[in-house]
């Protein structure tokens, strides 16, 4: 990305070990994030031109001296932060905010370094079917942030959840709070195709209306209270005040779209007795059940990809998720 | 109150039963809040001359006709939110989030009127032993709100807990803390006294540095990357701030200081991946536990009373906490 809404596709040197817990991985699909948005609007500042992309799946073509988990040939999917799978924070469950954690960019690509292979990457048990390969490399980000955005609005069995966005993330979300036995899956929408897409998820309810007609329509599904999850996939004002107050006293906000411009007033937050947590997926705690989840056929994230164009369309790839033509477009390299 | 630092005691009209679900107690003892100084300050605003007080504990007077779980001559103790323990958000445990929710104001009193008694007090077994009374009154909101601190913290077997501000309801949260079995139990006290109390509840350490010298004192004894629970007790910009920065990714913050002028970024608390999560304690479903615990004699929390005044010196019990020659001010009626 050289500006805003200027994408190239060129050709860079191929990526090299440069530390010895490197992997180079040729890429069997890579896509295009909600959050690469941000910086093709000029939301966030591109200060030069940039390798875009951080989401992954491929066949380990080398590793550094000191990687032993992971062997050339093997098919592996890693998180969009690379992790040492040591520190307090990895132990704790929060590779995405390990020490000497990494963001993997430049995925948008044919081949990419990944550091930290042994902490990072997870290997498929075999060779995955081509039919599987959309939905690994969903598991490098958006179902993760999505599965994420669950567990830390707590579903458990029978929770209500209302999920805040119907991109990629949101619907993801959907799928995870299905199968962590949400009861009710309640989906803010207004896009048919989306809405489509969320109730073959799983979601249970659509709610059309936004805001505070939003939430007030959440609650009166739910007792007049508002739900027990809250899934803010978003990351706007309006979608974080929109999710706080669809949830109930007691129940729990997972937010996981990237904040911009979002302030939580103290006192609010205080009396609506809302936990809120949020942050980037710490996907590779995930990784090996989402693998399962796929392989298994109980999971198919990768239908969030409703357009898929070859690599060197990359500028069409961005064009039409600005202009919601498309919820994720998959890029084949 | 008549105005900030105008506190009279004056005579009133007795408290009579106006709902059927009333019930009229005379208080064996009150108390001053760290949340009345709020007032006294001229923080929050006081347009009316007020009555004051919302902890009490004592002896039922009378009830209304539809009260059937408390009777007259029965001691009890009771939430500073009256609660009709039956809605979804009472079922749910938080009372003091009670849809029919009233404020029980004007307990710096001989008397008091409490709405919504079968939902809201809590007998004892037996009349309590005299020297029980500080305790027992100090469960109505102070202990109950230290141990709500540790709840919303997630506290468990174990934990590294940080502790902001050494008030009553921090020094309670040290109880709470030590009660749910924390490994360690951080104080942030620059008080010699509060130390000491603060040391006598089960406080493990003291930090005397502030803001984030403080914070990273913290994240020093904690493997460098925070407490896994972090209880903010006091409500300002600087202790939120000091709170968040304390506490481990994936750690909980849990705010119980009523929150005066606190906005939360919300980028920096995606990227520092704690959870948050307060609001005015959900008292009624902590006291059945905490009673028995007071009458065990496994906790003293009227140990943070160190001062003790008639009713009438009431105007001087403000100034003492006030001016924080006293942590916190028991009155006799």
């Amino acid at each position: 990305m050289y500006a805003p809404r200027d994408v190239r596709v060129e050709d860079r040197p191929a990526p090299e070990i440069i530390n010895p817990t490197d992997a180079v991985i040729r890429l069997a699909a890579t896509c295009v994030c909600g959050s690469d948005l941000w910086d093709y609007r000029g939301i966030n500042p591109v200060t030069q031109p940039t390798p875009m992309g951080h989401e992954y799946a491929g066949v380990v073509l080398e590793v550094g001296a000191e990687v032993t988990l992971v062997k050339p040939g093997q098919f592996v999917i890693g998180s969009f932060f690379a992790s040492d799978g040591t520190c307090p924070n990895c132990r704790a469950g929060y590779p995405s905010s390990c020490v000497h954690r990494e963001f993997v960019g430049g995925c948008q690509a044919e081949a990419v370094r990944v550091p930290l292979a042994d902490g990072t990457l997870v290997a498929t048990p075999a060779p995955p079917d081509p039919r599987h390969i959309p939905s690994l490399l969903a598991l490098s980000d958006v179902m993760s942030t999505g599965w994420w955005a669950a567990i830390a609005a707590e579903v458990t069995p029978r929770s209500a959840v209302a999920v805040v966005g119907d991109g990629a993330v949101g619907l993801c979300g959907v799928i995870a709070a299905r199968e962590l036995g949400a009861g009710r899956i309640i989906v803010m929408s207004r896009h048919q195709p989306r809405q489509k897409l969320a109730l073959e998820f799983g979601a249970t309810d659509i709610v059309t209306d936004r805001g505070d007609d939003g939430a007030a329509a959440v609650r009166e599904m739910t007792e007049g209270v508002g739900a027990d999850a809250v899934l803010e996939c978003v990351g706007t004002p309006e979608s974080m005040q929109q999710a706080l107050h669809s949830a109930r006293p007691g129940g729990n906000v997972g937010f996981v779209g990237v904040p911009h411009g979002v302030q939580v007033n103290g006192a609010e937050l205080f009396y609506s007795h809302a936990g809120l947590r949020g942050g980037p997926a710490p996907a590779r705690r995930f990784l090996p059940d989402l693998i399962d989840r796929v392989l298994d056929g109980r999971i198919d994230p990768g239908k969030v990809f409703d357009l898929t164009l070859p690599l060197e369309e990359a500028a069409e790839a961005y064009r039409a998720m600005d202009q919601r033509r498309a919820v994720k477009v998959l890029l084949q390299p």
